[in-house]
């Protein structure tokens, strides 16, 4: 049966029909159990996709007493964690103290739109399981590696020979100016704090350069842009 | 004394020191009154700002329970909508029929973080004075000037001379591709269901390529990716 959802669990929870058949779509062999609810109007879909993979579907409106706080949520899976390591050889994103769910999962799903499959995070760190990521990440945390690491020099000693780019308001070289080379990291820092001096003198730090009719951008919204800016189609 | 937000009061409300700070910093005309709470530790930055332009400084706890359900809300201030003109010589971001209130304020830093203060709206759409946008724009609402039509073609008769970049999952330029011509305007849709098809014959419609591992971005991702592609400060 599920139950409320924390840090520690091995598995954690999928809400809502989307992100179901997502998760059913790319990652099958994680899914435990998919839960319907008594109102769900079309449960088709979801009933042939677990068939198909041996999968429990299970009516239970109790089961979303217990997860949702949404009105609109009639469907969810409880799937399990999993392990991932980082590859060595493609483009990276490294996010420092990220402290927000609903941020993770935007930047989540920037990043696979933007073909970026690896993403490290630097403790501490918010949950990337949280279900608050996972729905904001609108199923793009099905697309992604990703792992933790307790400091910058840890997740180095993994991430082979690469550029690093650190996003900071002290760089001096705009977004515009840069000539990416890859493989590369893309690094942020948290969303109250950003990166500290010490990334200064890590590779090419870089400022997305705006008005001071502001004070900073949304972090999700830099690291899109960045994203965009250095990964998107038509630029390589 | 403060009430709940309704959308047809005269007056709203920005929720916390910063905001509240902002507000008092660049349109200090439209303040009726600022609150602060009994726990508030450092209102004197706000007091010297108040007494400045003759604006009363009330302590009450109860209007924090009225308005506020964050708890580290300590201060507020009630402030009088105003009514914009939108220039026919700049450029604009024209939201067509955008429905949530954080993804508007979103998209109003980015506007005002790369020097857009023009932005029209078409109706239906989320009220721009909802505190959660007031918030979620962290100020940028205070930099900017707004204006709701009931239709495009209102829009367009006092919009000028101008080119339209409709952003649209079925446009074939991409932005990469883009020469920007000023005066311009962009036009994004509704976060479920975009731009109709009338609008791929305005203008130049533009898509922002991407992976198909997700099905969009995320509308203020978007309108913020194309905000620094036309706009940033070292492209222009």
């Amino acid at each position: 049966m599920v139950k409320r959802y924390r840090k520690e669990d091995e598995n954690s929870y999928a809400l809502g029909a989307t992100l179901t058949v997502e998760l059913l779509r790319y990652r099958p062999q994680i899914v435990n159990a998919v839960y319907y609810h008594s109102q769900c109007k079309d449960v088709a879909l979801v009933e042939s996709m677990c068939r198909e993979h041996n999968i429990p579907l299970v009516q239970s409106d109790k089961a979303f007493n217990i997860l949702s706080q949404k009105e609109n949520c009639y469907i969810l899976a409880d799937f399990q964690k999993q392990n991932f390591s980082i590859d060595a050889n493609t483009n990276h994103i490294l996010l420092v103290n990220p402290s927000n769910a609903g941020n993770m999962g935007t930047i989540l799903r920037s990043a696979a739109a933007f073909g970026i499959t690896d993403v490290a995070i630097i403790a501490p760190a918010v949950d990337i399981y949280d279900p608050k990521t996972v729905r904001s990440s609108m199923g793009a945390l099905f697309h992604v590696n990703f792992k933790y690491y307790d400091s910058f020099e840890d997740y180095r000693r993994e991430a082979g020979q690469r550029k690093y780019y650190p996003f900071m308001l002290k760089a001096t070289t705009t977004l515009k100016q840069v000539v990416p080379q890859y493989p590369c990291t893309l690094v942020f820092g948290n969303e109250a704090t950003g990166l500290d001096d010490s990334y200064l003198s890590l590779g090419e730090p870089v400022i997305i350069r705006h008005t001071h009719n502001v004070d900073s951008l949304n972090l999700p919204i830099a690291a899109s842009i960045a994203l965009y800016q250095f990964f998107s189609e038509t630029d390589k």
